[in-house]
């Protein structure tokens, strides 16, 4: 019997990798002879390239680059595939998880530092990069990360101008003529679960600018610079983002990937799923067991267990989620091919019990799932 | 397809008609086809009257009887198979729930008022009495069950004497002359979930009376009593108590209708479980689900989910359990034939509210075990 364990990472509980190592293990409580195979799966937001790396055996590299607000630190990117594909996160160099609350102000921050990462790979001689764009604290349409790669980012008097939010009203020109050399000889595949546009009330400013740190009039400024930077793109690299979905993503990062780089816009779910490999290990499985730290309406839009089970069914094997907690209306999910949905909670247990058990609750759900599905 | 759901009650929260029909309920969403046999049980405790007149399309009758402290209330028991066995739950004259705290004191509780219903079954000219005795308030080895019965409690110069905690140490003869003509032509069945014998240090006293607001010294006292009262037993009725299990349970109402009425000690679940038509019920059914609100070690020693998981596999059917909170090592609980236990909670919840929505729960965690089960 083999069984897949296929999840998400549980959110600020365990990872991917993590959850999926603790499903295997209740699974071989009910049924020592099964063969189990472990699938740590992404969306595209943080925890894709742990994800990612894990699924392929893969190791990570630090590299010293500039945090959100230009000071000096020491990240890491992940290199898998024997080197030839980088995996990067960018809340690794221009995350909010860097700055205290107090710092956060997308006004001043940059994703200068997911630029070096960018190059630092590129250095390296990867062939492909695949970079998550989750948790940004930035809202600068990648205008820091273009600059570190080499683009320049000019005034209207033709000096540089900041690669920040605040920076970016002012850009009228930019110049390629610097840009790294092996930049459009990778293939650089953006991972996002983010489909916001980049411009407009459902854009980068509007939705995510606030939890940033953006005031209402900080919004508008931000807004104002986004469309500025489209308009350049448009003028100076024949760029036109218009309402593409995830242009929005990580302060305009997606965009701003789409426009410097020629980067490729790919669901999280989807590339984590082909990178791990999650078609294969499907096949002639007796079920698949996926999970997240939630699972409600909002899990129909691309998240893991949907994909998921989207997946399972293309093959004809059950799927089952399990949550930290479950809720609201399941039916598309179960019209996606899902086969049956639990909470791991043991019982009336707090948020902070849950969280500090996922673990142990995941092994002993996983090992009630396999009980009730298998038992003769 | 057919489904059993044979739920214990989940304490505090839903009655097991109510949980039975919740998981019905759950069963249908999953396959409108299902058919669907509700069995609610017990195991002797709070609930069981409930269960059997359920199970069993039963009524209840009211009747006038005295309380713990000998105040008059109204309280009732039911009638089933066209009133030819009365069942009767002693709490509900004799309970620790009809007292406020401040009210508790086994020295001057009696189990009279449990006599009274027992007497007015008797009148009504049933064949048969079932009584669960569950939540006692009493330590008096059912000494005013019997007083109200007609047997007459005389101390040693002949007056009668109080039929309480502390009335039963002075008792030092039984008369039989008044008792009730039809006593012994009815069977009487105890349904009990205790297997304390009657005194020692696991008996009525020791284990149960602090619960019951006795003191260190109330409870040697109580235990003088009762052992003055099982010598009498001997004396007078012929009946020797030894350390028959269940004696003690009830504050030793148990001992009292053994020697007083003749009864006979059942295991609650078994009887709930005969009554209820369970063995039935399970054959030829593809899954039974059952239920308590809390499984754990202790559900081994005769609850409900494991007397289902008996029977269950006894038919060859997988037996599914549910419950509010689940903690423990259940692998007796797999012996026992159990397939899976699962928690009914959807995430990190209180008890309140776990408590307050339990119907609900039930009905989702139904759902989902029909689900993944019979998914194809």
């Amino acid at each position: 019997m083999k069984i897949v364990l296929a999840p998400n990472a549980f959110k600020e509980s365990i990872t991917a990798p993590d959850a999926a190592r603790a499903l295997a293990e209740g699974v071989k409580r009910a049924q020592p002879d099964a063969m189990t195979i472990e699938i740590p799966l992404a969306d595209g937001g943080d925890g894709t390239v742990e994800a990612l790396v894990a699924a392929r055996d893969g190791e990570f590299v630090d590299a010293e680059v500039h945090d959100p607000l230009m000071r000096l630190i020491t990240s890491r990117y992940g290199l898998i595939d024997d080197g030839r594909i980088a995996v990067i996160e960018m809340a690794e160099a221009s995350g909010l998880r860097l700055l205290s609350p107090e710092e956060r102000n997308p006004m001043k921050t940059s994703t200068y530092g997911t630029g070096e990462l960018i190059r630092h790979a590129l250095d390296r001689g990867v062939d492909g990069i695949v970079i998550g764009i989750g948790g940004s604290a930035t809202t600068e349409g990648g205008a820091g990360a273009a600059a570190a790669l080499g683009f320049e980012l000019l005034d209207k008097s033709g000096v540089p101008v900041s690669p920040t939010g605040e920076g970016i009203a002012d850009i009228a020109e930019i110049r390629v003529e610097n840009v790294h050399p092996r930049l459009y000889e990778a293939r650089i595949e953006i991972a996002s679960d983010v489909t916001n546009p980049l411009v407009g009330p459902q854009g980068a400013a509007a939705i995510f600018g606030p939890q940033k740190g953006a005031s209402p009039q900080m919004v508008e400024r931000l807004e104002a610079g986004l469309r500025n930077l489209a308009n350049v793109w448009e003028r100076c690299l024949s760029y036109s983002i218009g309402d593409t979905p995830g242009g929005g993503a990580a302060g305009g990062l997606g965009a701003g990937l789409l426009a410097f780089c020629r980067a490729e816009m790919r669901s999280g779910f989807e590339l984590a799923a082909t990178y791990a490999g999650l078609d294969e290990a499907l096949e002639g499985a007796s079920l698949v067991i996926t999970g997240e730290g939630k699972i409600d309406e909002s899990t129909q839009y691309g998240k893991v267990p949907f994909g998921v089970a989207v997946k399972a069914k293309a093959k004809g094997v059950p799927a089952v989620a399990l949550a930290g907690g479950v809720s609201g209306d399941l039916s598309s999910l179960y019209e996606s091919g899902m086969a049956a949905i639990f909470s791991i909670t043991p019982g009336p247990v707090s948020l902070e019990n849950a969280m500090a058990n996922a673990e142990t609750y995941l092994r002993d759900a996983a090992e009630q799932v396999i009980r009730l599905r298998f038992h003769r």
